[in-house]
């Protein structure tokens, strides 16, 4: 199997200038760990809110005059529906986006407000691949399916975020990031050991939704069910599993997968909002959870990146982070 | 009357090496302005989540030796005391911080748990400056008060925020930032113009406690009450009048200071939360309603630049923000 290489991340990162942001390294003290340089990776400040703008930018860029004229189709619990309807708009392509009717109502509106048509089903009765299937198959000029992870240019796209922080950082040991479907753990974990090799990268799972860090142990693509996944607030990652292509980049780069509980995701949201002062969705705070956590078990560092996934939070969920429930 | 000149703000910058950061210039889609160019300078993400720490730590790094070992004192609503206690830390320096009784807890015990000795007053029945000098009479070796606003070395250390715009955004045409005391707005205006003496920069107050306004307009400091500005939910702004060191500094160098409602202002700092994904104090938001309301009137601009000055909310205002409430 292909590996994305270093190569296809930094023309990623040509293809996406002026389409997503070079986001900031902000410094962040932790009272917990007065020796240690934490620094935070807010992708929540890219423009539609999360680092799929990477990965949707790099495909889009990248598709063949014929290609664009068809347009494109996503599926998508949510960022990655809006980071390619923000794309095709800036491209000025036609997007049309399968979304779950679960999905949070802001990234819907969200997703309809840049102009993309959404197409909403419901998961406990259909699987999006299936919707998007039978899409694909009524149209008469069928548009191109651009996966959330499942393809070498979303992964080289998600690794941009990895030649960034060693930029900014070289000093960086130590990198967290949440892992969902495993397209940017993988493409960032490249671009990170394939520019320093000594920088360890670990991922971040709820223990409700562990289906990555089984599929990474074992070495197969293991699934979990829909109904379990959807049980942690992290929404971006009720992934049901990594693909064979990502699991490839994940066991290649990837220097381990670690869990947090809901209660240690839902205090490090909180600190997020109150001390770093950023809006950020639950699946964000998975780094930070993990870094209090498992602070002893993790390779040592002195200057450590918490990559922030997204901002594209609900106010409801907002509101009760804030209040410190649950 | 001295103003501060651009070597004074340009040494400032020197001295903040270490202390203040650089803080990013963040693009902002507007869809009511589609046309102009929208860009935040997020001071909520400063060590101390405020623009406070610059004048503070001016001041504190220029102290001679002498004054160093008496330490510091400073009277403020919440931003400035953790200003001068964040540095005060950093430098190695005793400090005592007079606040309110109806300061933010959220800001009183920030400013404590910074290593600051704090002394509380009721604001109904005593004020700050008396309770400063009450504390400066019965010292021995009495510490050095650091002003919030009325002081050159504060006014050059808060300009920095105006060198960094113009080097950011060259081609900048319009700044718009809070007024309360007006030291930011003073200090950043002169770094501006001096700079670039075709930027237009406006302070922008809450309609309840616009007493800058009434200042700048007729040439002589104004005063209101504090039951008059402690009306408004823009905290950092209820200073009950500038100095007459920062009135010379608004008169030479900003060309007007307009108002909003409390709602404009609401509704202003709920869409930098869900649309900027910024964590801000409500006083942060008035360059954001100030900009939605007056577009017409403010001098026209393809480059616009809102200064957010803080991010040191409660989490009921954010929670009362979030709701859209009031």
């Amino acid at each position: 199997m292909n590996l994305v290489t270093l190569a296809d991340i930094e023309q990623a990162r040509e293809r996406l200038r002026g389409l997503a942001r070079t986001t900031p390294l902000l410094p962040f003290e932790l009272s917990e760990l007065p020796d240690e340089h934490v620094y935070l990776k807010p992708e929540s400040l890219q423009p539609i809110g999360s680092f799929k703008i990477r990965g949707a930018g790099n495909r889009l860029v990248a598709l063949l005059p014929a290609e664009r004229e068809r347009g494109v189709l996503a599926y998508s619990s949510g960022n990655h529906a809006q980071g390619v309807a923000y794309a095709a708009r800036q491209l000025g392509l036609r997007a049309t986006i399968v979304m779950p009717t679960t999905a949070p109502q802001v990234k819907i509106a969200a997703t309809r407000a840049l102009g993309a048509e959404v197409v909403l089903y419901d998961p406990a009765h259909e699987k999006r691949e299936a919707v998007a299937a039978r899409l694909l198959a009524a149209a008469p000029a069928p548009p191109v399916l651009v996966p959330p992870f499942d393809d070498a240019y979303v992964i080289a796209g998600q690794g941009t975020v990895g030649l960034e922080i060693v930029e900014a950082l070289p000093t960086v040991e130590l990198v967290l990031a949440p892992v969902g479907g495993g397209g940017l753990l993988g493409g960032m974990a490249a671009a990170l050991k394939l520019l320093k090799p000594s920088v360890k990268v670990i991922g971040v799972e709820p223990e409700l939704a562990a289906d990555a860090q089984a599929s990474y142990r074992s070495g197969q693509v293991v699934e979990w069910a829909a109904a379990d996944t959807g049980r942690t607030l992290a929404d971006g990652v009720r992934t049901l599993s990594v693909s064979e292509l990502t699991l490839a980049h994940l066991r290649q780069y990837a220097d381990d997968i670690v869990t947090v509980s809901e209660a240690e995701l839902r205090a490090a949201a909180r600190r997020l909002l109150l001390e770093a002062r950023l809006v950020i969705e639950p699946t964000a705070a998975l780094p930070l959870a993990a870094l209090l956590r498992h602070r002893a078990s993790l390779p040592p560092s002195q200057h450590t990146v918490l990559v922030l996934t997204g901002g594209n939070a609900d106010p409801a969920t907002l509101v009760e982070l804030l209040h410190g429930e649950g």
